[in-house]
């Protein structure tokens, strides 16, 4: 039996990271995917919640023939520390995917297997497409699963994009 | 559609968690197990990471017929946030299961639903008592599910338990 | 112009820390009431949010002739930085008022002038005894100010400690 | 009776903000001033500490027929939670003032009513401009109440600008 | 070249330390006293800040033949990440000393080599023992090494003791 | 008796740091050297751990006539406390050596001297052109002592800094 990690933001979880899972699935009998920057919200790069994030990647996972873990993992900003904090959170692991060249770097000084992951670019590229077109009011259903629109429809996603990119960067509630 | 939200540390999880978790699969159509305290582990209280809780559960629940979500919870050791942090890391939920005044009170507060769960004082008592045989030797495996049971043995759990339980009480790793 | 800082919980404001204040009033102009711990409530010791505890204190004062400040002062635990802590939350004070024999020592340290408040003993121990009435259901109100009853009526207050006093001591609310 | 929660970081409280308040003023009957960002100082865009900042409102709002609170808000890094977090720290309120999309969403998320206040824009850019005057020695004083220039000159306030300023961005004390 | 790492929170330093360090001594060339609990001070448990500890056993350690290091090691109270948290505060070390069962553990769990210190019991017993003595005006000299006794004496740590054991246990600052 | 503290980062320790100290040495019997943000590392800014740093002042001022205590400073994020913090961390001091001016500015609000150390500009300078040619393969082992080169090789330091610095701008390791 092996077992895979797959860590993203997924803001949202789009078409890119589908076609990577679908991947990981031909290799792995099981599949953690875990949610990074967990704690973070309601901002530009980060609008939804995790627990947001667990419906979109759980019901877009639902069809595979894959068991996957959906595992929220918040910041402890100690890259010195990161690896052992996921590996507390998340179930026992073989094989870690990502093409981050700093998650790399950090699970080769731990002396995990990573394996660069295909179709990065087109991956990283999406986030921040998709979260500018909804910003803007452009098109963004076509590049998500369903499952993952219906999220955004029901949380009323878009406008809380919208409402967060008209605040200044780097701005917390307190003005 | 219905979805609950039952929450507890699982410490291990137990068969006294496995009836309530029986109980409640007859009222929902999804449940979100939240594991409370996911950051604490390696002490007499907790001994298990959230990963390791995450298998546990998710072992467990895999031949019920409810679509179930084990979300690990940190602490944020501030009571009057604590309903919004739960509600930001997990699915939304309509229903709050809970034996625990406190959480009863908070979830009162904040306008939502809880309702208690059956069989409560059993399921305190055994979590303290599950952890107290494995300090001691003791015969443990007949009050958890099997699944749960294995994943104690992989990791050598009840030698962590030893090994913590002659530790000082309140002792940081520092001493 | 002289200006004081008292620091306590106020868990809840009561007669002994009114007839501390009427004191102090005597010799000083203004006087900041710190609110000590202020992230923390619905627990046994600390069971009021700083915000419930700013009305108790603002309220009760309203009639004094004297320039009061209610500051929250949130726990930040390292006791060799409180001092500096304390000084950035509050308008700047000649003398602080306490008879917390750390509180003297730490201010002792920093070169500040601390002076013991009359009635300490009566003041430790009505906090206890007023929220183990509470919890009891016991009288009370004899022991607080008329506007810090109201508040905690408005609240449910009496309501919210029994619930905090069922749940086991140390308890997070996650279980 | 009915009371306003009004929040902003306030470096310093300027007039564009002193507008602000008259104008809810004829609005409700108390007014909570939450002061965000209170545990930052000392840097360019927030050089005032909590403690200096309550002293700016409070004397500017001396003679305001409003009774007022002015409450300190420490930042939690957690959008999420950010509105539980400004509950527990402040007498309770009926409505909340801002301009800000990301606070009038976070309030309306959480089901509290918000109103825009007046003159925003020139609000946000009077902040910027008074610190930036203060910066490179240009005349801030028209821009703020009376009593605020006064506290800004008892802590030497522009010298402090000045210094913070000539850091790079970014840089913690430590370097 | 073999370098050591020996972990305690030194409150204060005494001869039961020294002895342990003049037998790893023997064993390795190069050895890191990490300092654990380092933010932690002016308490019953840890009266003495890092700074002070650093000072205590640099100055006891001077005419060893051995080169040594002081590493203060603030808490994040978080066993499973501890151990990678001390690797990223420590210069790399290939042995850790202990007696610690829960320190062996999670160095065991890291795969990394632990050697139990001799003497361990009486280690134990001294720290509380001398901050006993020292709280009630005992004899603590003997058991520490001189120059320990004259930093504490350097900075009325007698006294210091003696205040913090007058304040009420688990008491913050703020009562 | 004469005791100096020098803070920075040393990221890493180079010769415009070295030259500093050369020149405080002449002034003080006893020199600190404080590493700041001793919890961040495999960043751009911020590429090597506390532990890497220790090691690279150590081994450099081996033969310096001086007595020298290498201290890690975790941030607090809380300019108001710095001071405080620092000064828990260290070994008392006489004199704090910098020349960032909000370094300058937080020693004279607490009532410390503070004298500026010669060579500041190329100081600063170093620092990033230091990391930059690391990043791009240049040459950067003639603006080290020799000590550091050996430890930036033996933890493999460049490959550690290209990698970061490939990786997009405030990214936390999970994306």
């Amino acid at each position: 039996m092996t077992r895979g990690f797959y860590i993203g933001r997924f803001q949202p979880y789009h078409n890119g990271h589908h076609r990577v899972v679908e991947q990981i699935a031909t290799e792995v009998d099981e599949l953690v995917v875990g949610i990074g920057s967990a704690g973070d919200s309601h901002s530009t790069r980060n609008p939804f919640t995790a627990g947001e994030r667990i419906m979109m990647i759980t019901k877009s996972l639902v069809d595979f023939d894959l068991v996957t873990y959906a595992v929220p993992i918040e910041d402890l900003d100690r890259n010195a520390v990161w690896v052992s904090h996921v590996q507390s959170m998340s179930p026992n692991f073989d094989v870690a995917y990502s093409n981050n060249p700093l998650v790399i770097r950090l699970f080769d000084e731990a002396g995990i297997e990573v394996r660069q992951s295909p179709m990065f670019e087109r991956d990283v590229l999406e986030g921040t497409e998709i979260r500018r077109r909804m910003a803007e009011g452009g098109d963004w259903r076509e590049l998500v699963p369903k499952p993952v629109a219906d999220v955004i429809d029901e949380i009323d996603g878009v406008d809380r994009i919208q409402k967060v990119s008209d605040t200044d960067a780097g701005d917390t509630p307190a003005e």
